[in-house]
């Protein structure tokens, strides 16, 4: 390793302190270090700018700094360009931020000198082929959500798998999830947990109007293809992990996919996935109530 | 007040040692102490052992200690003999149990000179009418449950409610929760939670065949009645607050209607639901997912 | 009766011909016909076109035909003018249009002659104080919903209960239900049903962040005040029975309580909540998986 | 093919008219007909008793005729002799039983002139190691379900998978599930469906006590172990497939894993998952309330 790339979303008080400690390890690790010229870290001494693009080409390790939200960020720019990602919390421990500010010192020169465990993840690519010709196209980590958008309207979205027809859905919109996404949104709808190194994808209905219309797991090579068929003349909002892509109108299809793209993240050796679940889902916590 | 009854369902240390303080409390109040004569607590030194229901009879105020389990206990004696009670928590706070061993000697002295928060709720009424000609009886505070007890075999329960048809529930059983038992084995099945003092039952099945069989919330003068359909020769078992009825056969009965019963609770001034609600159900805890 | 006022959304085919029957029908009973003179159905040979405020008033009975959507417009309608409301469905059993058109004959004949069972069901109202001095408000017959309206944003929502704290709930949103509204959005949501004469509210969060924030019943008395937390400076929409309220901001408050208005259901002498309960969601039909 | 076996639980009319008329079908395609000896339709005539593993053995085909309860028999069977299997169905379409009695004279034809699609369903073998030494094992198509046995007390399990400690689930119990059997048990429990191709299991806890314990999907290749810490002195159920496979102490230790065994379902060409789960759960039918 030879340059480091350090993302993160805002130069506030925490994530100054911790880069700037960040910059000072890798200088003494003779590493370089890379920031975003165009991003909010920009003016962090003792790292260089460029472009965001370069970043991920011309780094061996990116480095995120902040919640989940900001490594799904660094995910993006580190699956685009093959780089191995780990991530800082600030604050909370995170499912993608997983390293501590005060282990950080420790478990990065752990890293530097080889000593981790390495872990690929899939992504989702939605397409969003528009009536006009147009097609945006975005790779996501966590999910791909199709949600109403007019207001007090219901949606109804028609879903088919590689050709066949799978159902209709009635409601608020449909989450279609990868493993590390199924602890995020698509937990709050109801969807299954669904262990990171599972090769499958989930669909949970939003709010849906029929109460049988359950969360449905399915091989990681599925094709999806969504249509929109009510409101016939609205049209619904395409989010990727939490990004607007567009807007879906009823003549418009959406193609979901496992992406080419994967993330690749490096945790410290004693990383321990359903140690890190338990605690953000407080399973060892006492109960709500004692019926002994 | 006079007399105070003691009630705990083991004397180990935490309960010993909390007794010992409630009774030298209790002596320099003027009040005499009472303990069930046949109950893990009657050697307690100090304190004069009746006869349990002599105990409901005689004393001006029930003090429990323990967890919810000898609350719901406590409670059916406090019912059965219309005196107040109150809870002491052995460890975490509870719903019922609602005040910690380090405030009790400030908070039983601001009860036993009148203030305050004095809180009735309402409990249910079981009766178990048998082909044999038995018919037990139980109140409970929490539920009344009906579940399944062969082996491998699905129960269909039929639920009339004041004599019209409502449903009939094919799974592992049926919850009818009380508000106060809503927090409880209820909720665990998927059920609402309801504010203490509304005046409903919930129907909540357990694990039902039909994904649209949900919880049902009804006003509490509702009565309902209760058969089994299917095993046709097979039998379930009625439990009241977590204790056994009996078994029920296909030609018997289960009426459950709101008890002439109720529990009257006393509560430190400060006394919140809702922040016990919160604190039991960590609600004021981060959230599982950061998506910032 | 003397006059009676007719309410449809569109006049498609199956409406026209169902109102010229009931046109017909009235004036065979002796009654007038009225029709928002603003309205679809204006048009009517038969009726009189009236101001929609002018229906309510000088009408001794309101009749729908439609789906549950008109039945909510005609409530609000029925409940400002205190004047019963009967449903005809078009097409399936409707919650609240719970008449056929091949029945409707017979059972306005029969309610007409004053033999029907009369039911009232609860309203909430919401009022929306704004910042701006704004206070605009609605009533409701289902619900009132607060949702996110930001993208890609979550929404937190602070909920006191008569000045009590209760929760603050992050996720898509909060919807507040009545009894009728329960069998409606809120049971998408994961809410109980309630039955239509329980005097209560139920809250129900929207795809909720914590796993433990579930529905709620409070008593119909209870006044809630709703205040948003995050995004500071985003904002959501109000929604009462489908329709935009209006936009709320960090800066509003909105209270929702009991309505002074209620609605005043005429249902057939042979009127059963629960086969329309068992009806509409299937509870008859055999079930998903056959273990026997 | 030469030889078939027929599978049924009992040889009531509907059996045993259809029976008759497979026993027919196969003489006409020039097949032998094999009945378990010792099972309920060892009377039929025209088709030769041998003992139940010989069935298995010497057949080329097992028809099974029935609900999914008979399947699952029927399942066990096939999967332990390799021989595949088609299921008729008697009455509704079920997940295994896909061939109605109307269609199975032109399906069998086809199946049996090798036009089918073929498809291999993984299974389940829990081993029950005792305190004891006794080590009961059973191969489940549906489930393997820990489920609590004890009069009133909640079950404690903790979950090891491939060494590494997952979760302890407080409740009634514990479902591992197939694909196959998502929509059995499971799915009153709360569980996704999973497509029937997925590599995949899921736990899904019973009425958790925990409201953030919810179900987890992991890699088919999982090996999981379980054991019961309360109630310390008392007992579980094991169940495979519904059936008791013992009954589980404090000491004991349960494995579940896929089993070396697999189920070959033989289907019409026509033969689609989707269609079948729309039917069963009654996705196509008219939502619970229409809010247009």
């Amino acid at each position: 390793m030879q340059q480091v790339g350090l993302i993160a979303r805002s130069l506030d008080e925490p994530v100054g302190e911790t880069s700037g400690r960040l910059i000072a390890l890798f200088d003494r690790l003779g590493l370089r270090v890379r920031v975003d010229e165009d991003g909010p870290i920009a003016a962090l001494r003792g790292a260089t700018g460029v472009s965001r693009d370069a970043m991920g080409a011309g780094c061996d390790l990116l480095v995120a700094i902040g919640g989940d939200g900001t490594m799904l960020d660094a995910a993006n720019l580190a699956a685009r360009s093959d780089t191995p990602l780990v991530g800082i919390n600030r604050g909370r421990l995170g499912f993608l931020a997983d390293i501590s500010p005060e282990h950080m010192s420790d478990v990065l020169g752990e890293i530097v000198a080889g000593r981790y465990v390495k872990e690929s993840r899939l992504m989702l690519e939605a397409t969003l082929n528009t009536a006009d010709g147009d097609a945006p196209r975005a790779i996501a980590l966590n999910d791909i959500v199709i949600q109403k958008f007019d207001v007090g309207r219901m949606l109804e979205v028609q879903v088919h798998m590689d050709g066949t027809y799978v159902n209709t859905h009635r409601g608020d919109g449909l989450i279609i999830t990868t493993p590390t996404g199924s602890t995020a949104y698509a937990l709050s709808g109801g969807g299954p947990i669904m262990a990171p190194g599972l090769n499958a994808l989930a669909m949970v209905p939003i709010c849906p109007h029929t109460l049988s219309d359950r969360p449905v797991v399915v091989p990681a090579s599925a094709e999806l293809s969504l249509r929109i068929i009510e409101p016939a003349g609205g049209h619904a909002q395409i989010m990727t992990d939490g990004q607007l892509l567009g807007d879906m109108h009823s003549q418009d299809t959406l193609i979901v996919r496992r992406a080419g793209e994967r993330v690749v993240l490096l945790h410290p050796l004693q990383y321990d996935y359903f140690r890190i679940l338990r605690s953000k889902l407080a399973w060892g916590r006492a109960a709500p109530d004692d019926m002994a």
